[in-house]
């Protein structure tokens, strides 16, 4: 598979991966299909991010892989030609377990037209984490994939550590497992860490202050806002299903207003 | 190809039809993919209409069939699957101008699942009339295309009448024109007629009167509220584009708080 104009690919790269700085975060607000994608770029977005929990509730599929692969890349081929801007996708647990279908999963979204991705580190069938040393393996074969094209993709690792536990439960202990996984991901090639789950201001301020690799964190109720977020050294922050779940909580709203 | 489920279809169909009551008007929200079509499910929809620019905005595409068709009809697919309400499709003006192209436009939208559909009499290109004639035979062939397949389906001719002048220029000459048409399409195996455009309360009146079909009318700056479209004697209440544009505003209102 050739990727299409590597060149121009390469510089939204470039710029997208320039947007990361801690202390003065990227926001993404998420979208899920092109129309989508052109109503966060009219507010003035940087870049956009897909979510796949909305990506696939939109296409009426649960999240965790059910949304067919090949819709996900149909659907990124079009937001990369809807919006002049760089456009970073979810890529879930990569559409299978061995690091060739993570690598064949990454030059698809390339192909596609990918800025950056997301591949996270839990199993799609019970969001159980796998081994590091597993998940290594298929950051190692997603940026092997990526050099191969000769496309400098941004790839979010993301860890689920937080996920593991409600935050009621969550101590510093999942902190130094999210930060060992953090460098072992470094070493891995990743780009940055995405750690959705985590709420909690001091967890969060630890995180930023010894992750090796720029922070992403996800808005979620209890999460500090974003300018606390930016003094803390968060690098990025998202809104995964946030912003598709108020639009429809909004459709909802508007249609039993009109039927009434 | 074979119509899945005819049975279950002709009994979707049999229930959308029995909701047009001239005088107690269906209301459609229009939706646009199944993400959409659930949050107006979840309003207590009874049935879900496609509004085709608001499909091609979503995908990126301008409307006037510029959405391939193939596309549109998976779309439309996943809908049917994804809520347990009678589902009819815009299908614009059937994807070309032969009749039997219209007619495989039909079989491919029942294939998909469709309860309904509406089928415009102007040429996408510019938005101008075709010959009543010729509008004729395409629904003519509409309507054997169903029957072949043993469905019942609910269509909705869509005339553009009203769409040829600013609404500040319509007149009773129009209405003559659509009501004109309206015989025509009836004849021609014709469920109901769409009426999009007007506004003035006296020439939605005169069309309720004297339309052989349930009249759909579109809500539009300017036409009357729903109770006074019952009153007047309106069957069926479409939203078209106005749904989507009010989701995506929404969104792009939230993303520009959330980056503020």
């Amino acid at each position: 598979m050739t990727v299409r104009n590597a060149s121009t690919q390469h510089a939204a790269t470039r710029r997208f991966q320039a947007l990361h700085v801690p202390g003065d975060p990227l926001v993404l607000f998420n979208a899920w299909d092109p129309g989508s994608a052109r109503a966060v770029a009219d507010a003035g977005a940087q870049a956009i991010a897909t979510g796949s929990w909305s990506v696939a509730a939109a296409n009426g599929f649960d999240d965790g892989e059910h949304l067919p692969r090949a819709l996900a890349m149909d659907n990124l081929r079009r937001i990369v030609a809807a919006v002049p801007l760089p456009v970073t996708v979810d890529l879930e647990s990569g559409y299978g377990d061995a690091p060739g279908a993570v690598a064949a999963t990454v030059v698809a979204a390339l192909d596609a037209g990918a800025a950056g991705c997301n591949l996270e580190d839990s199993f799609p069938a019970d969001g159980t984490l796998r081994d590091t040393a597993d998940q290594v393996a298929r950051l190692v074969a997603a940026r092997k994939a990526a050099d191969a094209a000769g496309i400098a993709l941004y790839i979010n690792a993301r860890t689920d550590v937080f996920f593991q536990k409600p935050a009621a439960a969550h101590d510093m202990a999942m902190v130094d497992a999210a930060l060992q996984r953090a460098r072992a991901y470094a070493d891995a090639g990743a780009s940055g860490l995405f750690v959705p789950g985590v709420v909690a201001e001091s967890l969060i301020a630890r995180l930023a202050a010894e992750s090796p690799l720029p922070v992403n964190i996800m808005v979620m109720p209890g999460v500090p806002d974003r300018q606390r977020l930016a003094e803390l050294g968060i690098a990025r922050i998202s809104h995964g299903p946030g912003p598709y779940r108020g639009a429809m909580q909004w459709l909802t709203e508007a249609a039993r207003a009109a039927m009434g």
